[in-house]
């Protein structure tokens, strides 16, 4: 496997654009590109260049607020789903003009004299520095500089200033705000023909007002008929005003504040940008735009450079407890902080919305949720930020409803079957081969509650929700199979797709088995545990679920007796029954350039019929359950699943180079941990412009948490095995199991583990016992 | 199984209606819908009565004449098809008001005094005949006359005779032609999204002629820029006309030509119409008009009283060869002379054109040819009627390269892959788990071919157009599937369906592996016999196809190693490699109303998941090879598949009638019998409105033929195995095998054979050699 070259300069905490390239807008948009697990905003210019579909794309959107346009199918089957979700693309407020008398700042003319833009990770804000002389040879110095609050969920900031180098005069700032938005669907989502194709909002309220120097904008979706309010208010800072001017066009849903400057040489104007967006999904219509205006008052009293120092300070906090650090490798240690920054930034907060595959970056699959966020991010925040991971957890578990009719429709009378993709938690898969058949998702999902609940032994919220989603997840597994004569009395799971997607409609596959037999354990050990330590909850849940004995002994014998694909003669678990039987791949039948594009270039029963698969699938299974395989069996299917896996998705090398970490292939681990770390920042898929690869980004601190130091708790215990790249000198990162907060170091020569807070632990290192009883207590192992 | 009450009189050649309602008329237009293979009218009123979408469709169809639009997916595949095929309705001439003076000849109206309709099978019309008296008190009989014709398929041919009862007066018959038509999308074919709705042909031409008392209607559709035009001319043959008045509207696709009459008490009034049709399927363009002209004056030289003698003359021929006799129940009589008379008139006849699933009798399916053709209806003409057989492969040879570029898309570096359903020969189905899937498609088409040239023993036809078929189509089965080592060697083929749609994506499909091993068996046979029989045309089609001896020795190769399911215990071949581990059906889980409506009540996965089938899938590959099996395995599979078969399609009863014939389960074999001899005529599905089934309609003559009789010729002889149903006195009919014509009479204590040309033959009366070698001879076996 190659390595990309970087694509911007190695440094360990930012990233740095050093120059001004329309070729590189598309996907430095994502790069830059911001959010707080509410809102999200790309990182466009604020001179607002007029881009093409191909080159650009204007992106603020909200976790949750998408429109929905009715889905044609060449042939409708009952179930289909009749309406569409997509992440809407919202009005923008980040677009100020700069006109230096009558020459606008526009870095496509002139001549720019200095140019940079990073991202500044550890304390998440952007900024950007322009040194620009005009065509008539004024220089000016333009600085910018934004952040999604962390603290304020509705808030994003900007800050500019603009200080005129060689001359004197008007300087006139042109706010804007842009309501004549539109998703950009045929580029960001080329198979989807449903739209949303052209504006969806429509304006109901648009006001720009002189006193308080703000604008507002009010509109209602075309079909979901959701409303959503946003409004940006300025603050000049510097600089002496001459006169403001505003406009409010309702019809074009436009509004403008035009500020006008007397400058003076090597004077600063300064401008702050108070912008705040909600929705109907947050409060009743009425209520949004007076709750925007407090929003905004507040920030206005607080001032950005609060707001700045409070965003520091819960940045601070989050790298504290998910940072890692490498010794010895610059770019993997940037790669590694790029993907945690942008994995933090994408998740929901509210319990209300869930994360998107592409978070909040772009729209690249519709803005949906997928089991990317149980399976790759979800693990991340549970070891490291509980209540972040509780609060996505919570957006499964305020949608079982929508699961539960899910289920009915799929043919199952009890339980709940979530969807494969979705926003407001019905199903928007329109293409079931690849969609609602993956019915993993329901296993995922209780995977991550169980984890979460382990990890932070916290029982009280498997009687608060973990126990109903397990029961109601396992109960569709209970139905969907059943015990097969011609398979010992095994029990038989026929017509699912697994994690792979190049085999569909397969019978048995092994990793929707394992994740279904584990997901009826969980249910299992959902009610003893609440029989044991809170009988009036367990009373309770079992009443108004009506769970029976016989229920629960029909999970046991499930449980006892599932079936799982097994090739005596390789002694591996095949993808499925059928994968053994598919055609050999010769993948020099493939052209090169079709080889990446196979879905794009060959008919899914070709890609069905060949024994290869897109990505890691009963690896994966294996991987979270390593707990039941030996080394040995580890390997024989490694090796098996290693030839015959594309990567061609980005879900997929995370996981091998875990697996290979344990073992002990640490070649192929590193490949695959650099391959992973680097992916979004080099570009490897080249379509970050479409958004972020958010499993693979939490896949990389998997990668060193769970590959090289081999942490595992699936055991029912805390433990390690270490290793470390050759290259590097050490790496360092914290978690949290049961209460502790962990140090773990490792270094060429030895793993050290140290107890950080007064919660004692008890770890096993490589099978060794070691209790760590006090604060900073510390157990060292030679590697 | 219960039978229905005969819907008509149980008469042994006609089908008569007797009362006139509007709740059976869209039923009875297609019971007295007629057709020629090329020219299908339905059995609408001449009074042109306002009916609901739900409550009528007047149809008129070219076969193979078809409109397109874009076919929308909620997410697009590769080699997904983007454009449709519907069987176009065009413009209808066949609509005829009578005005007695003021008053117009309605049947919602004033009094019926008397009513009937007649389907004369035998001669090939329908008529009826009315006595009427107007509100006002004027008596009138009507009586009308309609055939497409057998003898010129551009004509249909209508006769009017009105008769006034008590009165004397003005009369006036106004003709119309509508081109103003519409297809009824929503109704007759509700789950396509795609239409076409509203009219789609484009009035180039319009013109009505007070000459020649003709008009003319030139158009051209909409997105598939197919020509048409249609004439129809006038002709009094009694009755004083005082006037005629003619109009024609291009705006509105409309033309009228008024007769006034002035009519006498009992005097007759006598108007034929002579209407034809063409397109540019069939002629340049800018020779349709003339061509009509030319068609209908020669039509008119000849007069319908000629054309009609014609008609009978070609029913007579088809009769002679077809018809089966049944002494001792009239009511399958009927059944199975209405399925034979409409599967004769379905059937194309220019090699050009195939046969839909619901011929030229509605709008169902889309007017699209499956292979209901090649395995229901094509056994019946291979063995009566060789030239009618003939056309129909000839439909499948011409479309041999659309089936090429099909099979590249589907990833195959050579052959042939025929479109699962397709008007011109491109693949229109747009739900490929139950379209492109059924791979099947390829062998039923290679066994049809197979079938006629066996049977026919018509070398010239394996050399001219067989062997390339067969060649063709066997390379798509000797790249789909691989040799297993985990299956010992033997061959697999993954991720097709099998003619059972509730069975998809499945690997190793019984009849799919059959029919392919078998296909592959007549390449390899093929060849023998041309390189045996005629060396030139061999070389010819080696160079031409690129045959390789490595290609011949892989087909070799797979036809020694097919791999078939086969349960140990059971003894019995599964449909697949998965269904014994489906879930058990348990139907009283299935809401009454909605057990024959599967997949409009439930997901496609439920149904997936279920082990049952929906129709004869392995039973149909066991029937057409029983040669391959034991009478005990036959009834071990039959036992099985007949309790897992729910025969909620229209070619299954059939099937498994003949299979529980073949194993002696007398009873079931005849009650399956009488519910395919009268499942249209006697509407079992609900569903005859849309189209005859003529899959089913066929399969009645195989269940005497195949069934009762026990012939087969798949061991390469011809082979009878009689037996007879208790509750007839006798059976008989002809059939043509290798140029011999055998008229066959089989009665509760013998069964007879009688070589009725000259061509000698030899018959295995159950395993019993009979050689007849003369005219007239005749061998007797008691039963």
């Amino acid at each position: 496997m190659e390595l990309k070259q970087a694509i911007y300069p190695v440094e360990p905490w930012t990233i740095t654009e050093r120059e001004f390239k329309k070729e590189t807008n598309y996907r430095n948009e994502t790069t830059f590109a911001l959010s707080n697990g509410y809102l999200g905003s790309r990182g466009t210019f604020e001179e607002g260049y007029l881009f093409t579909e191909e080159e650009g794309l204007e992106g603020n959107f909200i976790n949750g607020f998408y429109e929905s346009e009715q889905i044609r199918y060449g042939e409708w089957n009952y179930g289909f789903p009749l309406t569409s979700q997509s992440l809407l693309n919202l009005p923008n407020m980040k677009t100020t003009h700069v006109f230096l008398g009558e020459e606008k700042l526009d870095l496509f003319q002139g001549e720019i004299i200095d140019y940079h833009r990073t991202l500044h990770m550890k304390e998440g804000y952007v900024c950007r520095e322009v040194v620009w002389k005009s065509p008539k040879g004024k220089k000016v110095k333009f600085y910018t500089e934004r952040f999604c609050s962390m603290t304020c969920k509705n808030l994003m900031l900007m800050k500019l200033l603009i200080t005129p180098l060689n001359f004197s005069g008007e300087i006139t700032v042109k706010s804007f705000l842009e309501g004549n938005v539109e998703n950009h669907t045929r580029t960001t989502n080329p198979l989807v023909d449903y739209g949303p194709f052209g504006p969806h909002l429509c304006c109901d309220e648009l006001t720009a007002d002189k006193e308080t120097v703000d604008f507002y904008y009010e509109g209602t979706t075309q079909n979901s008929r959701l409303g959503m309010a946003c409004m940006g208010r300025h603050e000049v800072k510097c600089g002496k005003i001459k006169e403001v001017l505003v406009k409010a066009d309702k019809a074009k849903a436009a509004a403008e504040i035009d500020m006008v400057f007397a400058g003076e040489e090597n004077g600063c104007i300064e401008l702050n940008k108070y912008l705040a967006y909600t929705s109907s999904l947050d409060m009743p219509r009425d209520e949004m735009k007076g709750f925007l205006k407090e929003t905004l008052a507040r920030a206005e009293r607080q001032g950005v450079k609060k707001l700045k120092e409070n965003q520091a300070e819960y940045m601070k906090n989050f790298w504290e407890n998910a940072d890692i650090q490498i010794e010895g490798d610059d770019s993997l240690q940037q790669g590694i902080r790029f993907n945690l920054f942008h994995i933090m930034q994408a998740a929901a907060r509210d319990g209300r919305t869930g994360m998107g595959a592409k978070g909040l970056s772009g729209e690249g699959y519709e803005g949906h949720y997928f089991w990317d966020t149980e399976m790759y991010v979800l693990p991340v925040f549970i070891y490291t930020d509980k209540e972040r991971a509780k609060a996505l957890l919570d957006y499964r578990y305020n949608t079982l409803n929508e699961a539960r009719e899910r289920a009915r429709v799929l043919g199952h009378e009890k339980g709940a079957l979530y969807p494969w993709r979705t926003i407001n938690g019905n199903e928007a898969s329109t293409y079931f081969p690849l969609g609602t058949a993956q019915y993993h998702i329901n296993g995922d999902i209780a995977y991550a509650f169980r984890l979460y609940i382990d990890v932070n032994d916290d029982f009280a919220y498997l009687v608060e929700k973990g126990a109903e989603v397990f029961i109601e997840t396992a109960r569709v597994y209970a139905d969907v199979g059943d015990f097969a004569e011609c398979r010992g009395g095994k029990y038989c799971i026929c017509a699912v797709t697994g994690p792979d997607e190049y085999n569909a409609i397969v019978d048995n596959n092994f990793y929707t088995n394992l994740i279904a037999r584990e997901n009826l354990k969980s249910a299992v050990w959902a009610l003893e545990q609440m029989k044991e330590k809170d009988r009036p909850a367990y009373d309770n849940l079992i009443a108004r679920l009506h769970v029976t004995e016989d229920e629960t002994a029909h999970w046991q014998k499930i449980i006892d007796n599932m079936y799982f694909p097994y090739d005596e003669e390789r002694k591996i678990y095949p993808l499925d029954d059928g994968f053994l039987m598919r055609k050999k791949w010769d993948e020099s039948k493939i052209p090169a350039e079709k080889r990446h594009l196979l879905y794009e270039n060959f008919h899914p029963l070709f890609i069905f019929r060949q024994q290869m698969s897109k990505q890691a699938d009963a690896i994966l299974g294996m991987l979270l359950y390593s707990n039941y395989f030996t080394q040995e069996e580890l390997k024989r299917n490694y090796d098996f699943y290693q030839r015959v896996t594309l990567h061609h998705s980005s879900l997929s090398t995370c996981i091998f180079g875990i697996l290979a970490s344990q073992i002990g292939y640490e070649k192929e681990a590193y490949d695959y941990f650099q391959q992973s770390a680097r992916m979004d920042l080099d570009d490897y898929h080249n379509n970050f412009y479409a958004g972020i690869h958010a499993a693979n980004m939490a896949g990389t601190w998997q990668g060193i948490v769970f590959g090289f130091a081999g942490l595992r708790t699936n055991a029912g215990s805390l433990a390690f095995k270490p290793s470390i790249p050759e290259k590097w000198k050490s790496y360092s990162f914290s978690i949290h199991y049961q209460g502790s907060l962990i140090r773990v170091r490792t270094d060429a020569f030895k793993a050290e583990y140290q107890l950080m807070n007064e919660v004692p632990v008890t770890l096993y290192i490589e099978g060794e016992q070691i209790n760590l009883r006090k604060k900073g207590e510390r157990y060292e192992k030679e590697i």
